[in-house]
């Protein structure tokens, strides 16, 4: 007979693919969103916060970069049997506001949202189901000059955050020149767009590729396809040589200067009048950036950027970290991008049935952090509390006044709360919660009216070796009188 | 035949029970969490971020005051068919990652956690599905000492955020003292905690309702049921009139001093230990936070306070707005509890199979910033940002530049976006943003190197009838040098 087990306890485990934040990882983030909001602010931009869920066919059951229905969001049905989901983006819900309140809000519409999104895709090193974004975007704005704040305010942004001048650069191009570099490439029909849709695909995502796969792998993408390293083939866009050059091209078509670049595209578009306005709205853009002093050291031109989504309609943008950094595995390699946005005109008309031109900026902050992490420029402890210890357990309302004395002055302090029958114990936990002072008050010092303070810090450093000197010169423990707790304590934090 | 549909479009909609907030809603909420964590941070609490999904195996599948499992929770199957939910609180994601890391934490940990949870619950007026919280937990402290200073802490949360001293009572009692008053009314077994469970949830739900139901509602309940003026009648617990009394007795046991009260309280758990210790706990906590300073005009002990949740083993407390104001139909009424929480010594154990003991307190962040709305004390709108206004669309880049030039000083401002035909709609703009300033540089300014400033909040002034002095005093309009911008725009911001 199989012995009766008492019931399994739960497991103590986050779901696949999420992760918990603990101390400096969540008060970090939540500066560098208070920083990114005071520019956002400053540039006119109200805040906006949308609850977690939306119904499905608000959200519009697609993942942008995923062509499968239903995949990739989490969602499920509630009792009047409607799906509900959870926002896989910021975009998405804005556009359900635009067009909910479209009576009552500012036209234009410039607004900021901070706040997680859920992804329900494969986890990876580094990648999880639930991560922070940052938006600005600006609705019902038709001019460029949108498109050139949003670059400025993003080149703001990434300063104010830490990421100084040289570090950075935002990369702009436009959609519309790709559109008339493929129809000057006989891939684009301003009369009927529908057509070589799928081969503008493959040109796209093998542009895209351009860093991971090299000019020749992305010319065997765009001529008959690509057989990768493991034997896998990937089905090529078909172009004749000629065809092709003109892709190429494009890519290569960065200049020196803002006003060189346009004029290689403007070669490359030829008499295609959506390329011609594509490149007329670079030039706008680059001059309103220009007059306001963000140079090609902050903003540039750059044909190569494409942006992977597929609802991008004009200028499109992306900045990029340039140091570099040292991977898992110790080799060294550019940080790569950390924002990215466009404009995309047909999001609002999905529920009104009107176009609404619109265009914004994502900032993913988790990986923002994570740069200034690799860069040494954040992720220091915090300064831990001051401990007071218990010494003898009925006088609790003593230690707790002294904690509360320090607190009423501004220093961070708090008392032993665990068992305090073993002393090491409580100087462990001290240890561990990165304390700089131990206050300590035993029956002799009480009888006294006297308190210990000991300096962990000094501490910590005579166990590391400090000379003598130092010793001598600022002992690690001093008894004072109670009276003067706060002001000796002040004065040892300096 | 019928004729053919194109396609509904979806419903710009959030999904019932949920809600949008806007400008000063959000930032209002971002400043109080803020203000409220630097005092948790200052007694010495970590923050931590948990996901906002969970396995429902580790949520518990219960929310803590609803009996039906995989009710009021949010859930879905993941693809490996594990049960996924939105956490409904703060407290048991703590509990499960108390669990998880704790050979990593400190011992006792403090954390303090904000976020939004999430009640698949029936919404209404101003009852949302989404909401926050902002919780403050010891998990491995035994000693009452934490209990305490959870309260000293909610008394000075309240008091940063503007609500000021006498405007609010933090009330503690303590569910030990009551398990006594059961045990002296027959209700509890010491040696058998689950006789008279459900006599003894009735008795609690009776006790948490005496403001509603009165003396003599509560009388009925606590003997053989009442029926309620629909003709429903609710379940008695059955307790002899003796019993009641002893039980009505607890409930009007408060007197003018903490010690009076326990001295009463004493009486009425007569020889039950339980209630004995129960008694002690409160004057220990008593005797901690008077020597703090947190007299009864801030903290006090009160028995009628019993908090609804089953979970709670010791102390319990709750933070009640005293004021009044004006309900939905112009009635005054008590604002109420706006947090409450207590000692709970067994959710890590569900996981463990070791107790851990922990205490800790939930704010309801939404309805304090709603109680001081109510008070006028919040609700300001935001300044709006100067707008630089277009007269010649293809001077977009000086207008620009004109708004980067302020930014740049630290004002708030952006150039007009929308369509700059009607230079009406612009000055509307301007107005249903809250503007103080509009820029605006025509043709003839710009020959001349001037703008013109528009005080906006001087015209709003004079259109309702300022005096003709103020109207001298101060011009509504001034024509300055483009080189003056901002020092003029500062000076007339004041």
């Amino acid at each position: 007979m199989a012995k009766d087990k008492s019931p399994r306890r739960p497991r103590a485990e986050t779901p696949k693919g999420f992760r918990d934040y603990f101390g400096t990882d969540v008060t970090e983030r939540k500066d560098m969103l208070h920083a990114i909001a005071e520019v956002y602010h400053r540039y006119g931009f109200d805040p906006l916060e949308t609850s977690a869920v939306e119904t499905v066919e608000a959200l519009g059951k697609f993942l942008p970069d995923v062509d499968r229905p239903n995949e990739g969001v989490f969602g499920w049905q509630d009792e009047d049997d409607q799906w509900l989901a959870l926002r896989y983006d910021l975009t998405a819900p804005l556009a359900r506001v635009a067009a909910q309140f479209r009576n009552d809000l500012p036209s234009p519409y410039r607004r900021y949202a901070m706040g997680p999104v859920w992804r329900n895709e494969k986890p990876g090193p580094g990648r999880f189901r639930q991560f922070y974004q940052c938006d600005a975007d600006t609705v019902g704005a038709p001019s460029v000059a949108a498109d050139a704040e949003i670059c400025a305010m993003l080149s703001d942004s990434l300063e104010t955050v830490g990421i100084p001048r040289g570090d950075y650069i935002v990369r702009v191009n436009n959609r519309k020149v790709l559109n008339g570099v493929m129809e000057a490439a006989g891939l684009y029909d301003a009369a009927d767009q529908s057509r070589f849709v799928e081969e503008r695909g493959i040109v796209l995502r093998a542009i895209d590729k351009l860093d991971r796969l090299g000019e020749a792998g992305v010319r065997a993408l765009l001529g008959e396809g690509r057989k990768d390293a493991s034997g896998d083939v990937t089905k090529g866009a078909g172009l004749a040589t000629e065809q092709a050059e003109i892709v190429m091209g494009f890519m290569a078509a960065k200049r020196a200067t803002g006003g060189e670049t346009a004029l290689r595209l403007r070669e490359l578009v030829g008499t295609s009048a959506t390329g011609l306005e594509g490149v007329q709205e670079l030039e706008t853009i680059a001059e309103i950036l220009d007059r306001q002093g963000y140079a090609a050291d902050r903003i540039e031109v750059d044909p190569s950027v494409v942006r992977g989504l597929g609802y991008y309609t004009g200028p499109v943008f992306e900045a990029e970290l340039t140091f570099e950094i040292l991977d898992e595995k110790g080799a060294k390699r550019q940080f790569g991008s950390v924002a990215g946005g466009g404009r995309y005109d047909d999001l609002v008309k999905r529920f009104t049935g009107q176009a609404v031109p619109a265009t914004g900026v994502s900032i993913g902050v988790d990986r923002l952090l994570a740069a200034l992490r690799a860069k040494g420029r954040m992720g220091g402890d915090a300064a831990g509390p001051v401990i007071v210890t218990v010494m003898d357990r009925d006088r609790m309302a003593d230690y707790m006044g002294m904690a509360a004395d320090l607190r009423n002055a501004g220093i961070r302090a708090e008392v032993y709360l665990g068992n305090p029958k073993n002393f090491g114990n409580q100087l462990k936990y001290a240890d561990k919660r990165a304390s700089p002072i131990a206050v300590i008050q035993g029956g002799d010092e009480c009888a006294k009216g006297t308190v210990v303070l000991k300096d962990l810090i000094l501490g910590a450093r005579i166990a590391e070796g400090a000379s003598l000197e130092e010793w001598k010169a600022r002992p690690a423990q001093v008894e004072i009188p109670r009276g003067d707790l706060v002001a000796e304590v002040r004065k040892m934090l300096g």
